[in-house]
């Protein structure tokens, strides 16, 4: 290269959106901006006790804005007109409801403030019955198990579920909502003017993962399915897609009016979106064999495998196996945690509750989890005797059920907030293994696990317990941006720079920072509370169900 | 009678001691007094990571001539020479290594800050191995069960229990130790200056409840067996007692020394001493088949009925059936929570460690309970799915096992700490009803329920819960301070201004002050939940079981 090209990475995460742009040939970073939605950060559209998270199109696209000019601004000005790629990652499954034209409902006045017409935010939980329906569905109609690739179970978070529950919802909806588009495809859609919701290039990643796609029953589950789940959803599938794509693809250049909204050219190549966690993986370098955890406010595990190592096998509860979904010619494989960064805020703001009762105690909330951080570290295992459920947001892997709930047991008028907090901690770790566990008991070793995100960086203990529990070394990534880092690389080879998103891995990569290797007597002490775990979160389970029948 | 005559109750609770100055013919009272214990409010000789709570006698002798004086100095200085009579209830068991002549060990320089040689409160749980083993011989040493008038199960809490606890990990206190005295004994004989251990009137309450004391088998548990428990036992017996007695005998007069260290004369008549909450049951007028429950930091439940009526039909999973344990004459039933008050100020304290980490926060922890009661009670029954276990000090009644532990399950991101704590409201409730239903299964009706203590004045919404768990009218008595004027009356029953203390109740008595009755449709909305509560405690349970067996 005879001058140096530059890239763009765009992470959409839960609560902003973070832009870097990224020298296409290193990997150097010269600019990182963030943007936190506005919208969703005065608690707009959003109902958590019902656990209805929704988010507003405009929040994607002043974020945008604002974090592509604001990390050019940082990178220098003559880096925007050489930058030639840009790529979307985003939460998901995070649909949309989108008329003929692929626009949104809520950018159209009449639905500019009805949640309903927004995102639907991976978290929400609001589809809970609508996931119940499908998965009814998928065993007793007498034809195929369409969640066959997805792990057997189809969850509340994912595209359908959410799609049905708001038709069953709300009329109005139900009457403008054309299609339905996630999130990590409506954004390049945008930037390239490309919106036709039938031709719209839409992820394999998200269409794999989370709608029942798959290419050996031709693309989406089909008509006669869909609506012995429902009739609501009749003739919904043809106004989706059959086609989908890797983010190594190109859907199309920047249109003039984006260009010039962002302060860039019409020659930026933009790539096909994906989801955070899988980008994330690609950032980190993930290899074959090597399990890639998100660690943020819940965990996203992916496992990538040549797709003829697995062959027809299926994996039973994780959630989706499928062809490219985070390395093109992989088998991508996705399981996770529905909580874990969100547990640990949750506990801190439980004790944070005196502080509602003093003057200026609002201060001291950032504190608590870094105080409980410090006391938990040195307490020694098992020396509690308390033993927790991290299901507080139900449970993704293995076999997803967003009904289960947590629990804690052991616990005594001496169980004081880090002996709590320990536990809760060994909980994530043990879900963590149980995700481990279901990958081996399919025959799929985990060779190396390396984790990305902010909390390992801020927790070493956390990750500690982890390596203790999985009795495995666990690698930390460098940068903390690795879902942003991912993205640049597939914006680089959508333009052209590289052949394969595997040859700009090691050319753009951060790889590990740090080991954490475990300690064998902590293993050994963990064994007996991993057997306590089971036992706890079998009971939790099978009084769910005894409760779910009784009611 | 010409001249008013005066008596004192003296209480002797957890944390303090509280003497009251009453009018003895009309039950009016002219002063109070409360002292706390000036070592144990240091925390001193206690160990709460593994229950061991252990009071000094000076905290006793001084709180006594503290709260006496104060009382007396509130009556006003003509009352003082018109006391007749002086009754002490303490908790218990809480039992004390005497040398030959009744003097606690921790009273010698030698042992002055030996826990071991100072009583071991109530709540102290350190002989959780000694009570197994006392369990373990009653069933299995081929000759009678000394437990079966203790409700089958001999308790950590309880006498013998810790005696061999301290024989067994103390080798100087063992030497030195001539016999064992409980602190409702001690009292009373200190002051009559009676304190040979082998003439020292003992409670028929403590022995009958607590030392397995029986008629039937003349005393205590024969040497025979005390010594298969352990030889360490051998020849304590005969160093102990046989014969018992209720609180309307005299034990003495006050010794010459007492009168001038408290400010009254040596006309003053010593009853014998009692526990708490048996006088407490007194104080409130307790008649055959009223439930009196005193709700304090744990809960002890009172039920009286002529012997005749119960014959010899043993009452399972009980704290005891003990003829004149309570009122003489009628026999004393006796069962409790182990964790009441002090479950509440668990979470509360839990709640605030944030306080600890801000400037001026420790005002603000008072301020905790209150609010959330005050949020609690605003939540409607059934909506957070929270469902607790209220064993965090073990589980006194039904079938007493102080190894359990609490728990919480249904816990959500969204199980914020008012929810949390109405759940916990709920199975202190749900644990009452347990002891209600065990009584009935032995078809022993309950036809009324009383409740004192401190918490059913500050905070309505508890009873109430109680009230729809129970499904029956809860009585709050009027007076907080049940537990002393229940001594007031012992003491003018024993002074002889009354026959018999069934005379003094409705002359000395305050009676109930209001009743709560239960909501139809709480009482039903609950049911489902208490179904909630058995289940995860048999989980608890066998769990325990399971992990000790493998331990």
């Amino acid at each position: 290269m005879a001058r140096d090209s530059y890239v763009i990475g765009v992470d959409y995460g839960t609560d902003s959106v973070r832009s870097v742009v990224v020298n296409a040939r290193t990997g150097e970073e010269l600019g990182a901006h963030v943007h936190p939605y506005a919208r969703w950060k005065r608690g707009l559209y959003c109902d958590p006790s019902r656990n209805a998270f929704r988010q507003h199109p405009l929040d994607y696209i002043e974020g945008l804005i604002a974090s592509v000019r604001g990390a050019l601004e940082e990178a220098g000005e003559e880096v925007a007109s050489q930058v030639k790629g840009l790529a979307v990652d985003t939460t998901g499954s995070t649909p949309v409801a989108v008329d003929r034209q692929g626009t949104p409902l809520a950018l159209k006045d009449e639905f500019a403030d009805n949640p309903n017409a927004m995102f639907v935010l991976w978290k929400d939980h609001t589809a809970v019955k609508e996931a119940a329906d499908i998965n009814r569905t998928a065993r007793t109609w007498g034809g195929d198990d369409y969640t066959r690739y997805s792990g057997g179970v189809y969850s509340s978070e994912w595209f359908f579920a959410k799609i049905l529950h708001i038709l069953r919802k709300d009329a109005a909806v139900r009457d403008a909502a054309w299609s339905w588009v996630e999130h990590c495809d409506w954004m390049p859609a945008l930037l390239t003017g490309k919106t036709d919701p039938l031709t719209l290039k839409r992820s394999r990643c998200a269409a794999g993962h989370k709608a029942m796609w798959h290419e050996s029953w031709e693309g989406l589950p089909p008509e006669a399915f869909l609506t012995v789940v429902d009739p609501l959803l009749g003739g919904l599938r043809d106004r989706l897609y059959r086609h989908t794509f890797t983010s190594d693809v190109k859907v199309g250049n920047l249109t003039a009016e984006w260009a010039a909204k962002l302060g860039l050219t019409t020659d930026v190549a933009v790539a096909v979106g994906a989801f955070d966690a899988h980008m994330g993986a690609v950032g980190v370098e993930i290899k074959p064999y090597t399990l890639s955890k998100v660690m943020g406010t819940s965990t996203c595990d992916m496992l990538i495998a040549p797709c003829a190592h697995i062959g027809d096998k299926l994996i039973g509860g994780i959630c989706g196996q499928v062809d490219g979904s985070i390395v093109p010619g992989m088998l991508g494989m996705e399981a996770g945690q529905s909580a874990f960064g969100d547990l640990f805020a949750w506990f801190g703001a439980l004790l944070g509750f005196g502080l509602d009762l003093v003057e200026g105690g609002e201060a001291a909330r950032d504190r608590i989890l870094p105080a409980l951080n410090a006391a938990a570290e040195k307490i020694p295992i098992g020396e509690s005797g308390i033993v927790a459920i991290d299901w507080m947001n139900g449970r993704r892997t293995p076999y997803a059920n967003q009904e289960l709930r947590g629990a804690i047991m052991g616990l005594t008028l001496g169980s004081d907030a880090p002996r709590i907090y320990r536990a809760l901690v060994e909980a994530t770790a043990f879900g963590s293994r149980r995700i481990v566990d279901r990958f081996r008991e399919e025959g799929i070793e985990i060779e190396r696990v390396i984790v990305l995100g902010g909390i390992p960086k801020k927790s070493p203990f956390i990750v500690q317990v982890c390596a203790d529990i999985l009795n495995m070394p666990i690698d930390v990534a460098r940068s903390e941006q690795a879902c942003a880092l991912g993205a640049a690389m597939f914006a680089a080879t959508a333009a052209g720079i590289y052949d394969k998103v595997e040859d700009a891995q090691p050319a753009m990569g951060a790889g590990a920072e740090m080991q954490y290797r475990p300690i064998p007597e902590n293993v050994r002490a963990y064994e007996t509370l991993y057997q306590h775990y089971l036992a706890l979160g079998a009971f939790v389970e099978e009084h769910h169900e005894g409760g779910s029948r009784s009611s």
